[in-house]
């Protein structure tokens, strides 16, 4: 037999029981919060016809983009007519467009689906992950940005990460800034990226890419000002005559008036140069930071216009993304020991192949009483059947043989105390149950 | 705007969220019973290396990979290295072989996952479904058998098809079949896929196809003889002399005294012309009729040899698929006014921007008494809120305006009967939780 590679492809995973088992927890919380605030979920497929994805995510996300190569006869021309999901918003935008007549108009719907990019594999970076979104589509109030916010919030707290900020910023705000430093408007996409990484590199670092990206000495030497001056008195009076940036500063104070008083352990703030990557974001956009951890674990914002690439009229809406890799990631840190994957509750003995359907019939019966149960498979003698048992966690055993057979009992046996009494062999689901729940009381 | 095409690539669907809710459910169902088996999860990637998936699934099966361009540079030779999921089987063994080192010799996993086949989309057939593998490794003993079918029977019972048949027969029935008839080695492939087609085509239709691949009369006599045979007396007669045929006799009699006795309303016979399409089976072989519908909804077998392919060293196993998309779209059929996504418990009416602040609060305190809720996104004035809320099935509303502040008051309203009343602003969690209460006791 030849033997080949059995890694799963580079930059994504096989996850074993306990790892499953372990994410499902999680995964299963964040939904429970999403739902007790009104969110739906939504599935979509996993890969999109080309022309729905391409031109949504600029020139160094699309080079990320799995295509896939057309069947059949057309194969042998090396092209690609569908491409994996890249993320979930472009899916729920199309979604919302094709059903705009089932859907309510105000529609917010939860999204948990794994999606697909080529990047470079690293530590927490995948080529195959989970994103986990939460959007409202339908409405321009700023009671649904705060909304998504607070949903955030609470599913954030709810896996365990009780500590975190928000930073909050909106696309008009930054417009207001630009035109008040005087940033020539085919600079604007340029220097808005420089500023996005004032996190990464520092507010020295902003300036040495400000100036090659070509912006005047003044302008930089504004920005700077504004920088590094604390709070934000300064950033509003650059505003004052700013038509967009005050509407920016309204909807900035609008959210963290709405927000604020309901964060049970986080915080708002106003970051008046964060930016956000992508270019489709029209209002409030925000990131949220969780104390001692660096870059963001979860950020969204609000985009009026993008449904409306695929609906044909404007549909405005708002939404997050949670960072549920990278919390399971630290989830796992915080717990190395974490529970392997729950054994059944009980296991039947196979005294030997004659004993094989008595095995089984117990085992049904147990599972007849709610009681997870197996049979053991690998034969061999009672002692390492049992021994097998104790290791994997497994509490009772059930022990059936000739003996038994004539006195119409079988042994259970609890596999942590060692102790072990004959009980009726007509009596088996019974016994178990009080069992258990006597070890409960306990 | 440009209008694109907003629908699912063809043969993909998009699951709306009652949709979602419905297929959770199911899936949720069938999880728990397998997880009472002792059966535990597995998650492979979406994609494999394309070497893994190739050789695997027949000349047929391999026209239908989704096969994924290289990335970057590559792109252009319109090669592919990737290919998406087509089975849970491959996927599997491959994981298995990878981690034989970390998981018991003695492995049962289940797995529920989307693949992907580019057939030709028709109803009930689609391009991207979900599979639910449940699958046993390391051990040849009957009794895994006996256990996969067991398990695949309670689940399909959970769900609520009572009535079933599961066909059993073995690879080596076959074998030795084939022997007896003195079909020459090279015609046995051809052969067994003509017998397959027995439930499709009826016996007039095996014979026409039993000849067109070269069968001599003779031959097709004595097979047309076994088959209109009620029983098997004839076929046990037929393999008397036949080594291998005993060995099929025994498996098939061994895993029918182990399982019949424990089926509830489900049936276990022996289908000696039962052949499975797929090349890997090595022993026992079935599928399962659900009561009054044409086609099996679970099939499987045991495959000694297959995850050798990957190990490098023999491991046996068995198992089977669950067809969870059938059983879906049945029990769909069966539940036309299926329920729509539940809504919440309750949603605060927002009587106008000033009083944002006080609705999210509500619906704040709500939850944190763990009720569901929300505020309203649409703006607009209260009677349209209240009755776009009781369109819903929301059944109760919060209503807060310029007199109720006066008060300290709020109004609590229930929706279904139209009672109203005015409860302390303070005393909102505690008063809901009354009322939800009350009405389940009624």
């Amino acid at each position: 037999m030849r033997e080949i590679n059995t890694n799963p492809p580079a930059g994504t995973r096989d996850f074993l029981p306990a790892t499953v088992k372990f994410r499902e927890k999680i995964f299963a919380t964040i939904k429970r919060v999403f739902e007790s605030f009104g969110f739906l979920p939504l599935e979509t497929p996993a890969f999109e016809r080309i022309d729905v994805l391409t031109g949504k995510y600029g020139e160094e996300g699309e080079k990320l983009i799995y295509k896939i190569l057309k069947r059949g006869e057309q194969a042998a021309t090396g092209e690609a007519d569908l491409a994996l999901r890249y993320d979930l918003t472009i899916p729920m935008s199309r979604t919302i467009a094709r059903y705009k007549g089932e859907l309510p108009s105000i529609f917010k719907r939860y999204q948990m689906q794994p999606v697909w990019r080529a990047e470079r594999p690293g530590r927490g970076r995948f080529r195959e992950f989970y994103q986990c979104d939460v959007d409202t589509s339908g409405t321009t109030s700023l009671l649904a940005d705060a909304e998504i916010l607070l949903a955030l919030s609470e599913a954030i707290g709810a896996v365990g990460l009780r500590k975190f900020v928000i930073r909050l910023n909106s696309r008009k705000v930054l417009k207001g800034l630009l035109n008040a430093y005087k940033v020539p408007e085919a600079l604007e996409r340029s220097i808005l990226t420089a500023l996005d990484k004032l996190d990464k590199v520092g507010s020295e670092g902003v300036v040495k890419e400000l100036r090659e990206r070509g912006l005047s000495g003044e302008a930089v030497n504004r920005i700077v000002a504004d920088m590094n001056e604390s709070g934000d008195v300064s950033i509003r009076k650059r505003l004052k005559d700013s038509r967009v940036g005050q509407e920016g500063l309204s909807e900035v104070d609008g959210v963290i008036r709405l927000t604020a008083p309901l964060l049970k352990e986080g915080k708002i703030e106003f970051s008046p140069f964060l930016a956000r990557g992508l270019d489709y974001y029209t209002g409030p956009i925000f990131e949220i930071f969780a104390d001692g951890l660096a870059g963001s674990i979860a950020s969204g914002g609000r985009y009026d216009d993008l449904i409306g690439m695929f609906a044909g009229k404007s549909i405005p809406a708002c939404g997050g993304s949670l960072g549920i890799e990278r919390i399971a990631m630290i989830l796992e840190e915080q717990n190395p020991n974490k529970e392997v994957a729950p054994p059944v509750q009980v296991m039947v003995v196979v005294w030997d192949e004659t004993f094989a359907e008595d095995a089984l019939q117990f085992s049904e019966e147990a599972r007849r009483a709610g009681i997870s149960a197996e049979v053991y498979l690998g034969g061999g003698n009672i002692g390492r059947q049992i021994s097998s048992a104790s290791k994997r966690g497994i509490p009772y055993c059930i022990v059936y043989g000739p003996d038994e057979k004539k006195r119409k009992e079988v042994i259970l046996k609890d596999l942590r105390t060692g102790e072990q009494k004959s009980i009726l062999r007509s009596d088996v689901a019974r016994s178990l149950l009080d069992e258990i729940s006597k070890s409960k009381d306990i």
